[in-house]
Parts: C-alpha cells; structure tokens; sequence
C-alpha cells in the first residue's frame, strides 16, 4: 500500500498515508512507555548517546525500510512530554489532538503560501483566519472599526514610508496593499479596508517582535529607537540587532513590570522617533505590563507602541480574563502566539497590525510569483503576506481550533490554567517549606524553597531534570532565584501540583 | 475516544489521534474528488467564496464539532495538488507520504529546540542531521575536512567579527560554539569541530539566504557588498534590506547565468569587502552558474562566498547528476532546501557552513534558556542554531527521509524528475508548433508556443489556471515570455507531459 517513496498527496495520498501513521503512533506510544516520564532519565550526554544508537548512520548509501519507526520511537523516548502534568517549566504547550491531525493535511497538500497557484484555497482561508484574529485583538468584532486611536488620544495614523510599494486597485476604487487584495478583502470598499485591523502569520513571537520593528523602522525611519523595559523578551534585542538599529533602550521593570513613569522620563531624555515595546505576559513571571498608562505615554511623546502578547494574547478569548488586556487595542503592532495560549504545535504566531495599510512596506515583486500582468488580471498578490517565500498554511490548523472550540471553548482552556496557577500558588502560600513569589497574572508561579540558597534553587531543577522525574523552570526575580511552574497544560489537576510540591521538597539539597 | 479538547500527547494521544486522522484522511479524500483536477476551476474570486462558504465564521462564540472534516475538506477541494502531474510551475514538491506521516510525531510531541529541556533527543537528532548534510555539501563524508579551501586557492579563513560570543569549553580544552557544543559535537576534538562543516535548520531558502548574509554582514562588517546575478533569487534583495544593507550589485547574466567576467569587473571597480552570492538552480531555468571560476574570481578578491542551491542542492545525492555541483564545497555558506529536490513538506531548508566556527556569532543568551550556571553544568546551549527561539523539529522528517532512501533512493529520485525534464525537452524540441528555450540543466523546462505573442503566453497559463486544468509556470529570458515546467514529480511519466503539451496547444489564443 506505501512504499519509500509514496507521494502523500493525489489519489494515493491518504492510502499511502494510513499505514505510515499507524506506524507513527505506535512508534509514539512504545517510546513513551521506554522513557517512563516526563522526560528521559540520565541527563544530555546519556540521552544523547541514546538519540545516536538509535539512529545510526542518518544518511547511508542504502536505505532502512523501517526508520520510521525506529526514529519516531526515538524521538519519543526522548521528548519532553508537554503533557506530562510535571512538564512545566516553559511556554511549551501541550497541542491539542485536533490541531496536530488538522496539520497532516497541510503536509499532505503542501501548499505554499507565496503564490496563488500553489496555495489557491489555503490564501483565503489565512485571509479569513488573519482578519478574525486581529478583529479581537482590535475589538472590532462587528466589523466596523472602533476609535479606539482618538479615545486614548493618540495622534492620527502617520504616513508610511517612502517605500510605500505600488497598491492594487480594488472594485471599489480604492487602494488596499497588494497582499490582501484578494479574496475576502478585495469585496470590502478599500479604505476601510486599509484602515482595518490586519495581522500576518509568523513561526512565532520572535519573529512577530522582527517584523514589529521592520514595520517601526520602515514607518518611521532607520533612526528609530526601541524602548523596552528589562522584562521584555530577549527577542527584541536580537531583531534590533539583525536590523541594523541602534542598541534599544531598557527601561527598569522593578517588580517585574514596565514602570511608565520610568518610560516618560526614558522618552522625554532620548530623542525620537521611538518605539516603544510593551509584554503583555512577560515570560519570567507571567507580569502583563500596565497598558493603558503606557498607551497614555506613548501618546504623550508620539511613540509608536508594540505590544508583545505571545503569552497572555490568549485571554483575549476568556470573558473573565480578557479585562487584563485593557489598552491592547491602542497598540499599532500586537505579537501573539498561538504555540502558547492556544495549544498549537509549533509553528503559530501571528503579527496583527491596527491598520492593514501599515503592512504595505512588505509587498515585494518577483515575476515568477506576481508578475504585474497576472495581479491585473486577478490573481492574488501573496508575496507581501510574510518576509519567507515558500510558507505552509499554518493558517489551517488554527482555524480548525478555532471553529471547533469557538470562543467559549477556548476561553474555557485558558481559565482552566489560569486558575489552575492561582490553585498551586495557594499551595505553595500555604506550604511553610516554600515561599511564594506573588500572586500569579496569568499561569506562571514563581517559588521557592524556603531559606534555600540560590546554588540550591539551581541545582534541586538540574537533579529532577538529569533524573528524568520533572521539567521545571527558572527566574530570576528581585535578586534571587526562582523556580518557575509555567502551566500550561488544561488537564493537570491539584493532585499533579501537590505532588510535583512534594518532588521539588524532597529533592532539594541543604 | 477524542474530545475537543484532547491533547495529541501523554498517555492518551495516540488514542485520542487516531480517530481524527481518519477523518482527515476522509475529508483528503472527498474533497480532492470534489476537485477533479490539479486545481479548483474558476479562478480566484470563486475559490475563495467556496472557501468563505466551506467556512463560514471562523471563530463562533459556541463551537463547532464537524469543523476538522469541514474544514480539512474544503482545503483538499481547493488545492493545488502538486502529485497532480499538471500540477507543475513551481519549486512546489509533493511530499513523501513518509515525511508527512513522521513530521505528525513532531506536531503531537511538540519539542521546542530553544531548550534542552523542550527537546531533549530532537536536538541531538537535528545536530545528527546538519552535520549529515553539511559534509555532503562540503565533500566530507569520511569525517575529516578536506582542503577544498587551499585547492581553490582562496584566503585562510578569515577572523569572526567583534562579535564573536563567549565560547563554551569542550572536554578536549578547545573551543566549540555554544549551540554545538552539546551532543555529537562535544564529543570530537574542537578545534577540528570549529573547522568542520555545520548547518543550521531554516524555514527555506529565503531565511537561509538572510542568514548568509547575516553571517556575512557580522565577519566582514555592516559595509559589506552584496553582489549577486541577475539570475539571483529575489530574496537576496530583500535580505539586504531586512539587515539594513546598502542595495546589492547587480551583475548581468546574459544566458540565465551569472558571467564570471562581468562579475570580475564589478568586484574590481566596487570597493569591498564583498560578499559574493552564486545560484545553482536558477528558479526560473534551473541553470547553475559556473561555480568553479566564480570561486578563483572571488579568491582572486578575497570575497566571501555564498552558493543559494535552495534548487540544485539535491543532485548531491545523485551520482549522476552531483558533478554539477563542482565548486560547491569552496564556498563559505550553501543554502539548501529539502522541500524541493528532497520531498519534503514545507518546511526543510538548511543553512551549511564551511566552518562551525562562523556560526559563533549567532550565539545568543537569555536566562531562562542557557543560564550560564545551566552550561556550565552540561545542559546544550541551543538558541545559538537559529534566530527563531520557539522551533519545531523539521530535523525529524528529514532524518526519516534520509534514513529510510538512504543517498541511494533520494538520487534516483533525483533523477526521474531530471531524466524526465529531458525527456519533455526532446518532445518539446521535435513539436513543430512548439519551440525550446534550452536544454535543461536540472528538471525546469521553458518554452512557448512558435510564433506566439507574449500576451497570448500570459494568457494561456492564466486560462488553464482559471479552468482549474493545469498549473504552469512563466519566466522572462532574452526578452521574451516563456512557459515553465518545472519537474518535481518522480510519478509525472511521458504520457502525462505529451498530454499537457496538448492542452497548451489546444488553449494558446491564435
């Protein structure tokens, strides 16, 4: 039925397909009962080693009919299991068995996102799930966009910049970017749909934050300024880096958060253009920034204001939890991450801009993809969609999340873990071995064993790391050393908490 | 067996995924019979409004339980299916039904290779597989580095720029970048591990391309010139401008191929430093520049080199057809991309290094990741292999792939779709109503209908896209508008392509 070189698509695909994912999750569920937790005992070097004798030579002259199975059974003997309850030390969710087998049928069709002839639905359906998403990141939801600019009393939209690329001309007679002329934008009158919310799809939230600051630089100058508080992500620092601009400015974030006052007075020393980058969910501690203080001091100043909300982006889904991004729509650029809050497999952020007419900068011609005649003639331009060329539809299996979840369902995960949080920091509280950092935001915990030395707090992680017995995490808070419990894991009950408590007692040194 | 809300792993994944995988394979299924063709019929507008009606809203308030087959269904219908054998313009593979079906272990399992701890057997698995296909491109298979450099007559390496990061001890007492030092790598001696080839795992050919250039900007400094081909991928440009470049040099490329004479000229009257970027497999003619004198014109200057063979990389696993590659392991930085000529789902690119040691300025460090005591202590440094911090393991399908052909299989992959895109040349060429632009080099094939206007070639191709009956390319060469078959099916047999020739003939505008 499959043979090493069975296609997965046409009309053999899905035949050629059945047999080789029956050898997948069997190979997955023998290499889980091999590693017997969270993660493989022995530590890199052993489970290294383990990696290597599996696998052999990985590319011999003659083929091994059977490495399927022998290198998923190998990764999988040697994975950290997101869904193991003591699996909890990053932004490392758990994906959803919906989203995981959604995603086959992207590997399966292979479409690719830089033209419409290799992607013709699948261009679509991102422009579908794009405009629902940054919708809620904006609050425009009913479609016609809110005021939110003039109600922070932010300044109209600046022009964008001298590379302002060519516009496709819509059926309504006005100039919508290239990238999202077709489909569904292309119908709606063009400039409400320039000043509509818009959003791309990225790998991630590093690479949102990249294309955050392209867009700052592009809008407002290569001399533009990054200013961001010292909770903000590493990967701000790296994209100012791999841009060319100036060293960013790092403004105190004293008990975990951008203190605004700091930042006016940052604003009011350096001169501009600036942007400013706000975290909403730093990874540390789970802090959401205070928005509208910020908003209201980037008005102040005319800053250009980012919003990273890889981590807490995710509330925007829970009735009870979204209030904590009050000032979010007051952004220009919003970072989410779907890999974190949304129980995606890797790969899925997504960059949402407040105004699409900001993403011009980033159409790009190539005639094989979008050669003029073929734009005027009606085929979706895609190449100003993202700075990759060949792109998979990750765009799919989110929407599959989505509509099958809706809102509630979503919203419902996310209270799960937030309140799961709030569940072990009681424990923690209430525990005279521990000390509790705060009272988690969101679904990190940061503790500690009580009069431990930081040494300790160090090396108690290394121990049930090279044991093989939990993941957990790290930071450094106030001057000391923390262990980290990010949760992001909907099924891990009190019981897991209370034991992973015990684990972490017994196993620190003194 | 699966809820919404199920999770792809732990105990209950491969339960829980198994009934939803067959749905997919259901809805692959139904919808490529609702299709009846290589594509939807009725271009762009009614695509997508089958896509918006398939859909409907894509994040309701309550759920919706049939949202997977609705959804996977309507991508399948509006697809381009590139294991069509009229599915044929692009760099767009169909993938190996055994890539597709490893890379859902990696979706359910879900390790990040921003940490050891999210990754703790992907990481050595994807340095197993980089340095695989770093030696294959640097002709290093039997582990010791040949003198390529010397041979060539080229510079000693030159020295890594200031920001050459802090380097981890390896036992040996040498130095080992970071990201490398853990696993395979620490176990050789280092100083050799610095010289040995290396790659970095990308999302294609275009990031490759960045990285070179970044690689490059970071060794020679941000006055470094890029000078490329006419024939160059137009990610080169917009690398450039991504990293705040000066705007590259464009050399002419009279044939398809960039001319070692004029791009002597060019390095001689431009001041340096230069970094030189050459093609093996031109997306528009699959034609590889001459390699072999581009390298003596670059020794000659003492310009870095770049080869993007995002195309042309594959034929390193055909005896037959790798002598095309003569040259290739001179140059500094090769990009390769296995979602070409390696039958991968998007994405498989690869970014090769001549020397580990180039990669140190990638080095990165963020606390919660690779704190210094956590290094110090043998967790493998990982944020140094990439710019992105959260990444799946596309090293997995790659491994399968590799392992399971073995060099073997994928070159006889290689060479059906080469031997077959000489095959439709010589059809081509015999055809009185049809002429030839060239013989192909790897499996594109440009013609055109004799005596047609370029406007009637645009139109042919857009008439068969529209009817949803064939997907053909297009490329300029010498002034005139070509049809582009580019071959990446080994299943496209003669018959198929005498029938294609067929259709065109039979739909060119008189």
């Amino acid at each position: 039925m499959s043979t090493p070189a069975s296609l997965a698509s046409g009309p053999e695909g899905p035949h050629a397909l059945r047999p080789l994912l029956d050898t997948v999750l069997d190979a997955l569920d023998e290499g889980a009962l091999l590693r017997r937790g969270p993660l493989p005992a022995g530590g890199p070097d052993a489970v290294a080693a383990r990696m290597r004798a599996a696998v052999g030579d990985v590319l011999p002259d003659r083929g091994d009919p059977n490495a399927l199975h022998t290198v998923v059974r190998a990764l999988a003997e040697t994975a950290a299991d997101p869904a193991d309850p003591f699996c909890t030390a990053h932004l490392h969710c758990p994906p959803l068995a919906l989203a995981t087998a959604a995603d086959l049928a992207v590997c399966a069709l292979n479409p690719s996102l830089d033209s419409w002839d290799q992607a013709p639905g699948a261009s679509e359906l991102e422009a579908l799930v794009t405009g629902a998403l940054a919708r809620e990141v904006f609050d425009v939801r009913a479609g016609s966009p809110r005021e939110a600019a003039d109600a922070a009393g932010r300044p109209a939209r600046e022009a964008v910049g001298d590379r302002a690329a060519p516009e496709a001309f819509d059926g309504a007679g006005a100039l919508v970017p290239k990238a999202f002329a077709g489909g569904a934008a292309r119908r709606r009158d063009g400039d409400t749909a320039r000043q509509a919310p818009a959003a791309l799809i990225t790998t991630g939230g590093t690479e949102s934050n990249q294309v955050a600051l392209l867009l700052a630089r592009e809008a407002r100058g290569a001399g533009v300024r990054l200013v961001h508080g010292a909770n903000a992500h590493h990967s701000l620092q790296r994209a100012a880096w791999l841009l060319g601009l100036a060293e960013p400015v790092v403004v105190p974030a004293p008990a975990g958060a951008l203190d605004p006052a700091a930042l006016d007075e940052a604003l009011t020393a350096l001169p501009g253009p600036h942007l400013v980058a706000a975290t909403a969910g730093t990874t540390d501690a789970g802090i959401v920034d205070p928005l509208p203080e910020i908003v209201a001091v980037c008005a102040a100043h005319g800053a250009r204001l980012h919003v990273d909300a890889a981590y807490a982006g995710g509330l925007l889904f829970s009735d009870r939890y979204r209030d904590l991004l009050a000032g979010l729509d007051a952004a220009d650029t919003v970072t989410l991450d779907l890999h974190k809050l949304g129980w995606q497999p890797v790969a899925a952020g997504l960059l949402a801009v407040r105004a699409a007419a900001d993403l011009t900068v980033l159409h790009h011609r190539a005639d094989y993809l979008n050669a003029d005649d073929d734009t005027e003639a009606g085929l979706p331009d895609l190449l100003g969609r993202s700075l990759r060329t060949s792109r998979r539809p990750d765009a799919l299996k989110i929407a599959v999340t989505l509509k099958t979840l809706g809102r509630s369902g979503l919203g419902r995960l996310v209270e799960q873990v937030c309140d799961g949080a709030r569940g072990f920091a009681a424990l923690v509280h209430d525990h005279p071995g521990f000390e509790l950092h705060d009272r988690p935001t969101l679904s990190t915990v940061l503790f500690r064993p009580a009069h431990a030395a930081d040494d300790a707090v160090a090396a108690v992680r290394r121990t049930l790391l090279t044991d093989g017995r939990a993941v957990l995490g790290r930071a450094r808070m106030d001057g000391r050393l923390w262990l980290k419990v990010t949760l992001l894991n909907p099924r891990t009950r009190p019981d897991d908490l209370a034991a992973l408590l015990t684990l972490v007692e017994g196993n620190t040194p003194r």
